[in-house]
C-alpha cells in the first residue's frame, strides 16, 4: 500500500476555509490541503488586518503554489464554504464559530475554546466569560482516537492541544483500565518553539535566546491540565489530576512526552504493550514502537504520526510512557484534518498518509 | 490549481528500484515515490550489507507507510523493473549501471560516475579510471531547465551535484548570453550537513563538532567544479573558469549559493530581471523571487523549487544571483524524480507538486 | 567584589597533569586551569595514541595559549606533579589512581570508578570487576556541597557524574529533612551532547540526526542511578530509590533537571524556599533563584554555577524542583578543579569565579 | 605562559562606565571586564529606561558576580570615571561622547558615530547629519593591527564593526602590498545573529524563523562597506572599491568572512603565507592557520581571536583568505577592551587572555 488511500467518491471538492491562515498552524492547514483529494482550500482569512496579503509573503514556502491570497475575514467570503478551521487566539473563535454554524459549515476550532464540557473550567484556566458556552454541549472533543464516532456526527470539533494530544495518546490505555494510581501521574513534555506561534514577538523567543537553551515554563499552572484531567477522569470514570511541566526545547517542531505512573500491581512490560497494541492497532496514526525502540522527534516531524514506546521501571513499579508528535501537524493542523476526513466521511487518512521529513 | 497535476494516464505503475535505499538521499526518494501518482518503489537495494533490513530501521519517519524492505542488492531483483535510482557513492555506479542499461531499465544515476562529456576530467577530478566510459556519451546531464529534450529520450540521466543545480540555475541565464566577464565567475556556496551524507563517521560531523560553527571546505578543488564548468562552458560556447568555495552551515538541509560575475557593460537590474523572467518563466521548479525580496533556505526545505533573486551592486558594477535549493529534494531526489518523469513522458510535476516544509 | 578572588598565598604553583586531555571534559580542564591562580597545567596525557599531538589539534579554540603537547601518557611524566585529574574512560581510572596516588599525587578522578562506597554497586551497574576496591573506602564523592570537608582532607576524590550533581543539588534540603516521600522521587533530566563526549563516533550522534531531535534513552536503566540514590540515601538515613530518565537535547552544553517529589505534609512555597536558603546561602557555585524566577540552560553555560527554583504544585502536593548547570563545568571539569581547590586549601572559587557565557 | 600576562603596576584600578550595559555587547564588556586585572566596571548605565534594573534580569549569566546594577544613565554618575564604553545605538554615541570626553573620560565608542574621517561618508551611509563631526580628526579607528600608535594617544576611539575587522585583518596584507586587484575584492561574509542585537523584536528573528534558515541581507548596500574601503584605501594609497555581502548563519556568534582578490601576478601560497606571518608575528590575537588547515567558527567562539587561512586558486590566479573572529569579542566588546589597555597603557592582552568556548 504505497499510495495514498482514497476515500469515498465525491463528486465535488469540499469548499474550506482557514481562518487566520498566516501563521504557523495556518500554513500547515494551506499546505496539507493543497494536497488533500477531497478538499479544496478557497479561502484564507485573516483578522488582523485590513490588508489582503499574497500568500507567499507569509509563506513563502507556498509560493506559486497556489494564487489565493489572505484576506481580511468577512462574512461574505463564507458563501458556498463547506467546511471551516479556526486558527485564532483563544477568545476569538468562541466570537466567530456561531456565526459559521449557523450557516451550516463544519467547524473544527483550533483554539481552547470549546475544549470544555463545563463553562467554568474555561472560565476558571483562561479567565474569560464564555461567549458561545451553549455551543459546548455540541462540541466534540476532536481526538479521534478517543472520540471517533462522536466526530463523525459532530458540526463542531474542539481540536485538542498539543500537549494534550500527546499525553492522552501516552496515558489512554492506563486510564481507561486503571491500571494505575490516579494520583501518580506526573507529564513531563518538552516542545519546539513553534508551539509559541508567530505573533509572540518576545525577546526570550529570539534565535539568540532560545538556541542552546532549555528551559521550562508554566510550571504547575499550564492551561493544558484542565484538558488532560478532563480526558483522563472520563476514560477513568473517577476524578484525576495530573503534574504536568512542559519545557522548550531548541527545535522547531515537536513534543515529546514523558509521562510517570505508578502501576496499581505489577505487571510485565508484554502484557502492558499487548494492551497498547489492543487499543492501538487499527490506528491509522498511532505507532507502537517495538519493545527497546526509542522514539525520536524525528520520526514524525512534518506527519501526522505519534509514536508511542513503553517501559517499565522494575525497581519502583512505574510506567513510563514515551509519546512523540508534530505539534504543528498531529498537534494541530494534521489532526484537525482527520477530524475533517471523520465530518465528511472520508478516507480518516486522506491528505495525510505521508511520512515525516527527516533527516 | 490547488492540488498535484495529473500526467497522462497510465494503465500500470511504473516499477522503481532505488539502489542504496538506506542513505539520506534514499530516504527522500522513498518518501518522494510513496506519493508519486505513477511509479512505485518495488525494490530498495542495498550495497552494503548482506541482512535485509526494515525500512523504518533506517527511516523510522517512514514507518507504517509501507511494507517494503531495505534487501540486498542481487540481479535478480531486478527482472520487471522499469526504472532505477542509483544512490551509491562515486565509482559504484559505473559498475552497476551497465548491467541495468542492458536490461532496458532507465536510470537515472545520483553519483558523479555519468557527469562528464569526457572520462579524462571524471578521471581527473575524481582520480578513478571510468570503467563505463562507452555509456557517457549516451548519458545526459540531468538538469531539466538546461537538457529538457535530451532528458526525454535518456535511458541513462546523470543527476547533476546539488551544488552545480545551485549555481547552474543561478548563472544560465548570464552564461548563454555572455553579459558577463567569464573570468568573473565566484560561487560562494553554503550547505547543509546533509549533504555530507549519513555514512560520514568523523568526528567533525558531530552535533557538538557543528552546532554553532561555520566552516568552509574543499577550498579551490572542490569536485563540483568541472559539473559547473562543463556546463557554464557550453552555455557560453567557450571555456569558463569558475572560482568555487563550498561551506558548512549549521543546519540539515539546504544550499544557499551567492554567485558574483562582473558585467561586460551596465545593465539595469530591470534588465537583468527580464531576462531571468523570460529564460525560467514556464520552469515549475524555478521562483524568481520579486525585486527587492531576499531568498531564505526556509522557503525551499522540503521542496524541489529553487528560488533565485538578482542583484546589480551598481557601485562595481557585478551582478549577483542568490539561489537556493534543499539538496536533498531539488539538489538530488526531487531532480532525479523529475527527470524520471520526463523520461517516461508523465507531467514534470508528478510527485513533487507540493509545498515546503517551514517553520 | 568584582574580580576573582584570591585564596592562601602560594609561593609555588601547584603542578598539574591531565589525563585524558583531548576529549571534552580534557578540553575544559586546560581551559579553566590556564586561567588558575595557583595550579598549572604541566603534562596532557593521552592514553589512545601512541604519537604526541600539538594541543590545537585537539582543542583549536586554545591554540596559541600554551606550549603543551598532548603526549603519550608514560609514568617518567608523572615526576614532579602535585595532582592529576583523570579524565578517562570507566574501568581505565581505576588501573591508573593507584600508581597516582602511590606517588603521594592528589587525584581527582573524573570517571564512575571512585564514586561508590559498595564494589559491589559498581560491579552490578558498571558490569565489571573492581581493580582498586581498597581504594574505595578512602574515596571521597566529590561534590562540594555535601561532602566538603572530607574532601578537604581527600588524596583521592570521585568526580561525581553531571546528572548526579544535578539532582543531589535539587534534592538534598529535602531528603536530608525527609520532606517528601521517598518513593516518590521522579527525576526527569535533558542533557546537551557533549555528555556522550567527542569519541561517541555512531550515526546516531551526528548533526544531521540530533538536529531539531529530541530523544530519550538509558530509560529505567542508566548507570548514574545508583549515585543519585547511594548520596540521598545516605542523606535521608534510609534507602531511597528514584526513577531516572536521560533525554538528549539538541544542545551542546547544559544539563536541564525537572526533579518531583510528593511533600509528606503542606507546606508552602516560602517555607520550602527558606530551607533552600539556609543551606545554599553560603554555598560560592549554587545560585537559588528568586520566587517565580525561572533557570535556563543559557545562564550556566561556561560556568561553574547551578542555578534552582522551586515550585509547588498545590492541587497534588508535589514540589518541583528545576536545576541547571553545565555539564562540562558543574557537571565536570569546574566542579572537579573546584574539589582541587578544596584538597589544596585554596579559595574555593579560584580559576573558577567567572560569568557564563551568553548568549 | 600558561596565565595571563600581567601589565604595568597599578596603584588603583581604573574606574570604567559601560553605556548601554543591557545588550549583548554591554553583556560581554561586564563578563570580559570582571576578570580584568587592572580596569573595575562601576558604573553601568542604559539610556531606554527610567528604572534600574537588577544585572540578572538583563544578564542572567553573570548573576552573583557582581552587585552592580543597570542604572538610568545620568551624567553624576560619570563623576570620578576614567574610561567608559558606548554601547549605543548609532547616532546616539555622537550625543554622549562630547560630554564624556569633555570631562577627560577616556572614551571607546562601539557605534558606526566615529569611525569615518569624513562626516559626508557618515551621513551618506547613515543618513543622519553629524553631531559631533569636530571630533572625528581626533577619532582613531581602532583597529589595533593597524592602528596601534594612535590608538594609545587617542582619547576617542572608534570601534570598528564586526564585518569590517573580519574583512580588514584577512585583506590588509594584500592591500598594502597590492598585490592584488584592487577592483576585484569581494567579501561574501556570514554571520551568528547576536549581530543583530538584542532589541531587533522582529518575526524574522524568532527562533522558529531562522533555526535551519540562511539568509542574505543588506546585498550591495550593507554600512559596513564604507569602512571597509576607507581603511582598505588607505592602505593600498588609492581608491578601493569591495562588493560585500553580509549572510545570516543559524548560529549565536561568530563572523565567518570568505574573501576573493584577484592576484596581480602569479604568487606561490607559501610566498604569501611568508608576508601575512610577517605582518601578524607579533600580533598577539591574530593566529594564521598552518597551510592547508580550515579555520571554524568554534575555535573562536568566547575568545578575542581572530584566524585566518590563505589559500590559492591556481586555475584562475586569484587569493582566498578565510577569516574567523567572535562578532562580540574580537569584532566588538573584546577588541574594545583591547583599544582600552593599548589607551592605558596596560599589556595589550590584559583580560582578554584566555582560550575560547568549545565544544
Amino acid at each position: 500500500m504505497a499510495s495514498e488511500p482514497q476515500g469515498k467518491g465525491q463528486s465535488r471538492r469540499c469548499r474550506v476555509a482557514i481562518v487566520g491562515a498566516t501563521g504557523y498552524t495556518g500554513g500547515e492547514l494551506v499546505r496539507l490541503l493543497l494536497q488533500h483529494p477531497h478538499a479544496e482550500p478557497v479561502a484564507l482569512l485573516r483578522l488582523s488586518s485590513e490588508e489582503p496579503l499574497p500568500l507567499h509573503k507569509a509563506h513563502p514556502h507556498l509560493r506559486k503554489l497556489t494564487q489565493l491570497e489572505c484576506v481580511p475575514y468577512d462574512e461574505k467570503l463564507l458563501d458556498g464554504i463547506d467546511a471551516a478551521f479556526l486558527a485564532v487566539p483563544n477568545g476569538v473563535a468562541m466570537e466567530l464559530a456561531p456565526h459559521l454554524l449557523k450557516r451550516g459549515i463544519k467547524v473544527v476550532d483550533l483554539s481552547a475554546d470549546f475544549r470544555f464540557r463545563e463553562a467554568s473550567t474555561y472560565e476558571r484556566w483562561y479567565r474569560k466569560t464564555h461567549a458561545a458556552a451553549d455551543w459546548l454541549p455540541r462540541a466534540v472533543y476532536g481526538l479521534p482516537e478517543l472520540h471517533r464516532p462522536q466526530i463523525r456526527e459532530a458540526q463542531l470539533v474542539a481540536n485538542p492541544g498539543c500537549y494534550p494530544i500527546s499525553a492522552l495518546l501516552a496515558l489512554a490505555p492506563l486510564a481507561r483500565r486503571k491500571l494505575i494510581r490516579l494520583d501518580s501521574l506526573i507529564i513531563d513534555s518538552k516542545s519546539g518553539v513553534s508551539g509559541a506561534g508567530r505573533s509572540r514577538l518576545e525577546v526570550g523567543y529570539l534565535f539568540t535566546e532560545l538556541d542552546n537553551d532549555f528551559r521550562a515554563y508554566g510550571v504547575a499552572g499550564h492551561r493544558h491540565i484542565p484538558e488532560m484531567e478532563q480526558e483522563l477522569s472520563a476514560l477513568a470514570g473517577e476524578p484525576v489530576r495530573v503534574t504536568f511541566t512542559p519545557h522548550l526545547v531548541p527545535m522547531v517542531r515537536g513534543i515529546f512526552t514523558t509521562a510517570y505512573a505508578t502501576l496499581t500491581e505489577p505487571m510485565s512490560l508484554s502484557d502492558l504493550r499487548a494492551l497498547y497494541d489492543h487499543d492501538y492497532a487499527d490506528e491509522p496514526f498511532v505507532r507502537l514502537l517495538e519493545a527497546g525502540e526509542l522514539p525520536r522527534v524525528k520520526s514524525v516531524v512534518g506527519s501526522n504520526f505519534c509514536d508511542l514506546a513503553l517501559f517499565v521501571d522494575e525497581r519502583t513499579q512505574r510506567v513510563i510512557v514515551l509519546s512523540v508528535l508534530d505539534n504543528l501537524v498531529k498537534g494541530a493542523a494534521g489532526n484537525a484534518i482527520q477530524c475533517l476526513n471523520l465530518m465528511f466521511g472520508w478516507d480518516e487518512r486522506a491528505g495525510l498518509w505521508q511520512g515525516g521529513f527527516a533527516p
